[in-house]
């Protein structure tokens, strides 16, 4: 098999603080073998080759590239457009129209169905095809990696937030005592769990927390917060957006009522909302609550150093492996900074790894030490922010459209 | 009338990021004053008072002093009470009892009625007592100051959460185009406005912002996030919490429903949600809510270092006014950083200070060029965060209670 051909990479899923990172290590590393011709980008990942919408990333600024180490959102456009067999056919002929030899797919478990699905394409068809997977997702459940490039950073912000609304609600618990502060993560707890790292000692909150996989029981969750409110005055309380009934209905509306993505995953809204209402008019204690969203995806403002360089390692692996001809693969990380392992796509995709039950308590409403101790290197260092009249200045890639 | 006696400092109502930096100063400045004997601390503002709990901030060590500046919360705790006439004579026993000569309430619009109530009352009892407001709150809905400590903080986090999500956002707009992002503000637009700093130009976000100032129009808000969709591909709008219909109804949930503080204000909770829900409901688009809530109040790791100088500003002007003998002021702060004024607190209390109409575009939808150049220099710097275990570390006072 031929080393010689074109690269394309495509951003898929909700994009991260660091997925940029990724970004740019896959184009500086490939840019280092003489063999690999052009570098394309996919906009919104495979949704960008089913439009043809590619452009050319060797048309942008080396200054332009190295902003994308920390500059949040995904540059070339994320998507949540999921393969079928009848966009095989344009895929395929898009790259080989282009001579694409080489696919990175930056994404989470949907994303390395894709990046699955056109790597046994390939095979099949006899389209010589090095398709990588490289991960990122804040909601750390991709299987068969230590941990995934994207939650640290969203880890550090949500314990900063939890810290620091805390100390607010903790000097307002005479008059408005309860916050409820909702974590993004869908169907796993590891998210809610980080914030625990918030917790410097004593009476710090968080004081609950609730995690997607433990069924959620409304009446142990009213008993649990009215006993922190009457020991201590109030209560600081996270949870997981995915919590669900023991009948595995979402908590913050009727389950019919639910919205879906493309995957068939609910679009998850409101359980926040929904539980301050439950302690409000339960037990007559004021309550605020907090949505962070995708602000959670988007801090590079306060980004973890060690998480940007595992998001630069993966892509930089990724580039290390194609080009010795390997393909159906997902980068995964080692539990050290920066290294960095591989796991066949195939036993990586739409699988999600859920917070073990032995580093959740035994009540199920906070983590143990062993979680800490997993969490804590990963937010780890600060990101060194460019910052214009107050404000943190990101990048735009100019975007050179290629002729399809 | 002597100048000998002790000092009493309290805070209320919301805290701000930077509110501790005014208890910093006026802490340090009385040290000064070798007149001023004790200087006491009320926990939750008034209802300390009430309730005879009071701490000796001269136990207090130089590091925790210092750190203040740098912590988010209320250090002594805020309180929502409102005084009333039977108040009084516990206050004023209380005040006797530890010879209190000069008090500095830290607070918004319903603290410096307080303040005021207590000043008035002072002088018809013939107790010597020198009442100052200290100015602070992130609404920046205070008369007669150019702004209000604490807004410049919320307004660089609320701009730079803006610019971070409204990045995030577009590089979804194939999927989830629409964001929603809620401020905190009750009745005025100061902070939805900041919000514009966060565009740099062109379509930068945030694209539509809605003011409580204006009767918030459903159908005319409609067409403006689908006319702005249409041609972008997305929208990111944000609005203040405060919206109401045109007959003076919260938009969020049927006004009968709206709990109330101490004060009558409403609690108010979810436009951000039920506008989301309109939107998916009427125009068939996906859109995503962000409230923030108390976070923006209190994200000291990235607050305005020319926040938390105007904010020791008024602490340190409160008290040059207290040791010449002046009362019924509350401090105000000029155009030009850290520089100060006085304002009778009786023409402060209970007012609320609007956007000017003419700050806001024709539309109704956007600021003006001279709201953003107003609110530019309030975001200016950053402050140094102390960081352990990759998070900011923030202090604590000890807490020594005095025997009353």
């Amino acid at each position: 098999m031929s080393l010689e051909g074109n690269v394309l990479i495509g951003q898929s899923g909700g994009p991260t603080s660091v997925i940029n990172g990724s970004l740019y290590s896959i184009i500086t590393e490939a840019k280092k073998y003489g063999f690999i011709g052009d570098i394309y980008g996919a906009i919104h990942g495979i949704e960008g080759v089913l439009n043809k919408q590619l452009i050319d990333l060797r048309c942008e600024s080396d200054e332009i590239i190295k902003g994308l180490t920390r500059t949040p959102g995904a540059a070339l456009g994320g998507c949540r457009h999921k393969v079928q067999d009848s966009d095989l056919e344009t895929i395929f002929k898009v790259f080989d129209s282009v001579n694409i030899k080489y696919f990175f797919y930056i994404g989470g478990n949907d994303s390395m169905d894709t990046a699955d699905r056109l790597n046994k394409a390939a095979v099949e068809q006899g389209y010589e095809l090095c398709v990588i997977g490289v991960p990122k997702t804040i909601d750390n459940d991709l299987p068969l990696t230590h941990h995934c490039p994207g939650f640290g950073s969203c880890a550090k912000y949500v314990a900063t937030s939890v810290r620091e609304a805390g100390i607010h609600t903790a000097s307002m618990y005479t008059s408005e005592p309860v916050t409820i502060l909702q974590t993004v993560g869908r169907n796993t707890g590891w998210l809610p769990g980080a914030s625990a790292l918030a917790k410097s000692g004593g009476d710090d909150a968080p004081h609950l927390i609730y995690f997607p996989e433990n069924p959620f029981d409304m009446d142990k969750f009213l008993e649990e917060v009215e006993r922190t409110y009457k020991r201590i005055g109030g209560a600081f309380i996270v949870v997981g957006e995915g919590l669900k009934s023991a009948s595995g209905d979402y908590i913050q509306v009727q389950s019919d009522d639910v919205a879906t993505d493309a995957f068939g995953h609910p679009m998850l809204g409101g359980v926040s909302e929904f539980l301050r209402n439950a302690i409000e008019s339960n037990l007559k204690i004021k309550a605020r609550n907090v949505k962070l969203d995708i602000c959670q995806q988007a801090a590079m403002h306060f980004a973890s150093r060690r998480d940007v360089n595992d998001a630069m390692a993966v892509g930089k692996a990724g580039v290390l492996a194609a080009v010795e001809g390997l393909s159906g693969f997902m980068v995964t990380l080692l539990a050290e900074e920066a290294q960095t392992g591989l796991a066949e796509l195939a036993r990586v995709a739409n699988v999600e790894r859920e917070v073990p039950r032995e580093w959740i308590n035994e009540e199920g409403n906070f983590v143990t030490t062993d979680f800490l101790d997993y969490a804590r290197p990963l937010i780890q260092g600060e990101v060194k922010t460019h910052i214009e009249n107050g404000l943190p200045v990101y990048v735009k890639l100019r975007k050179e459209f290629i002729e399809l």
